[in-house]
């Protein structure tokens, strides 16, 4: 009976698992695929010597179409190689679906991703990984998306993993210099003090690898760097716990007191609002409290009250609802200014 | 030469790499330690049969303690192989970072772990997984944390994972079922609408193993599931492309139509208050427009204008600034009504 089974084959020439040399040992035919992701040069005699199998190298479109693969793997086993863990990328997924949509028996073997091996060799706390983001050629030039996931991770003190996408066919990626100055820019845009030069990051490169290397430092020294081959990944930490920081010394080879952490100066919008706008309201207050009759003395008070309120949800983390007291106490006292009864100087 | 090595056993009992192998065979001294996640039987004789040495079985306290694998390590070649990836571990990050602190060299291979298998094996996107949870025997009684976590992914349409932690000295563990209970537990503490009966989750158990399992369904249906033996593990999708709709009904053999996201009735603060204060005090500022003199005009303008931006706010996902809005809106016309001008019917 057929089966297609899917083999990852983890990060370096030799990722492979045992259980996916056994898988691709008994294959009738092994395909192999990686286009998109750079690989050591020996990685397929590797593959030869381990399995005893020649893997037929395909592109990406003759993955992507699948026909061929799927009508073999109903009459005999065949198995498809990947880089990294097998079903990370969509495009096998769709494979392994449509196999099952007809009936062939699938194998999923796993191996080491980039996605929790970066986490692992940084020396960071892998379970305060938030989001990954993938920095394509075509999204680099404005990283909107990846801006504002990096700033959701941050302000929840947890670390981003940007991966750098590079093309084998084309030759073409994403360098980190590229992915720093495009969320610099994204920066210059929407100016929510997520990175600047200052910005304290990872450069990973070929994890996994023989010729794996790493840097940690400053965006400004680190768009200097000079990483060689693809592939790269970069990581911002967020919020550093202190066994982090030893770590990252320690791994990264520089002084504790240049490991930091990116989460300190970026507030959330009600952090840096909710402040300024109590402190403006309550002044404004003392200028007309005594130019004011009687009958408004309820309009003072509530205002006082609901600027207690924000202040007292501010520091719950409830953001909306102090947002929504502070602005319930201007409009109580911007009123009598619409209104003509009192010149408010704000 | 001394040197620590931490390899990574995968998954089952053959989620070694060749990478790993190589590095065990080289490695005067083996030392094992799986006592934090349940393993294959078979995982001992597997490594022996591979590697020609028979590791030393070690318990927690043992690594933690580390002052003899460091000393060792100072003179000649130490392995420690540890299940999954070796360094997702906090044990091991530090054991590390002592290692590098004495100048003994360390090399860290990498392997398949739970965290990205579970994304890989589910058919759901993995880039769209967001923080990870881990749920320990402690916790599950009050998940505080793994609430709020779980909230914010699911807002952000993003799938969240849930590990159950086991120990196998002591053989107590958090079962799905559990782990279900307590999350409905923290929703009704909370009332955030974020899980209920009807949850839809997948229950992944032994990934990577010989017996791996796997369910899916609601929590109702999934909380009477007996599952065997760990690890376990529960996803729990934010919201789903149509692809991976596709992808876990082919897997989990169910219907299309018995798949589903949990995100679509989550709102944010925001989106379910600004509708709601929007519509009552347009409702309030039609009921005294006519009672009103015209001195009152730029009231009513204003608070018209400040209705409409909190709609537009809230459109563009600017919640802070939405209720901002609202609030103010609202405070313009309450100070009316405090200061006696008008009654107000809200």
């Amino acid at each position: 009976m057929g089966r297609l089974s899917f083999v990852g084959l983890g990060l370096g020439a030799s990722g492979i698992t045992l259980e996916g040399v056994d898988e691709l040992k008994s294959a009738s035919t092994v395909y192999l695929e990686y286009y998109t992701t750079p690989h050591e040069p020996r990685l397929l005699t590797e593959i030869e010597r381990a399995t005893g199998k020649r893997p037929v190298v395909v592109d990406r479109d003759f993955v992507e179409d699948g026909n061929r693969i799927l009508t073999e793997a109903e009459g005999k086993r065949v198995a498809l190689a990947v880089l990294g863990d097998p079903m990370i990328a969509t495009t096998h997924n769709e494979l392994r679906v449509r196999a099952i949509k007809k009936g062939v028996e699938t194998r999923v073997i796993h191996s080491a991703t980039i996605a929790s091996a970066a986490a692992s060799a940084s020396g960071l706390h892998s379970y305060k990984f938030s989001r990954t983001v993938t920095v394509t050629r075509e999204s680099v030039g404005r990283l909107t998306q990846a801006y504002h996931i990096l700033h959701q991770n941050i302000l929840e003190g947890a670390h981003t993993l940007l991966l750098l996408e590079y093309d084998t066919q084309s030759g073409e990626g994403v360098s980190p210099a590229d992915a720093m100055a495009g969320l610099l820019l994204a920066e210059g845009n929407f100016k929510r003090g997520v990175v600047s030069e200052k910005t304290f990051a990872i450069v990973l490169s070929r994890v996994g690898r023989e010729d794996a290397a790493k840097a940690a430092g400053g965006f400004e020294s680190l768009s200097k760097g000079e990483f060689g081959e693809p592939p790269h990944c970069v990581i911002i930490p967020g919020r550093l716990h202190f066994t982090e920081t030893e770590a990252v010394s320690a791994i990264f080879a520089i002084g504790e007191s240049d490991v930091r952490g990116n989460s300190d100066g970026v507030l959330r919008t009600a952090q840096t609002l909710v402040p300024k706008y109590v402190s403006k309201t309550r002044k404004a207050l003392d200028s007309v409290r005594n130019r004011l009759g009687p009958q408004y003395e309820p309009v003072v008070e509530n205002a006082e009250l609901y600027m207690k309120d924000a202040e007292t949800f501010l520091a719950n983390g409830e953001d909306e609802m102090a947002m929504l007291s502070i602005g319930y106490a201007e409009g109580l006292l911007d009123s009598l200014g619409f209104a003509g009864v009192v010149r408010i100087d704000w």
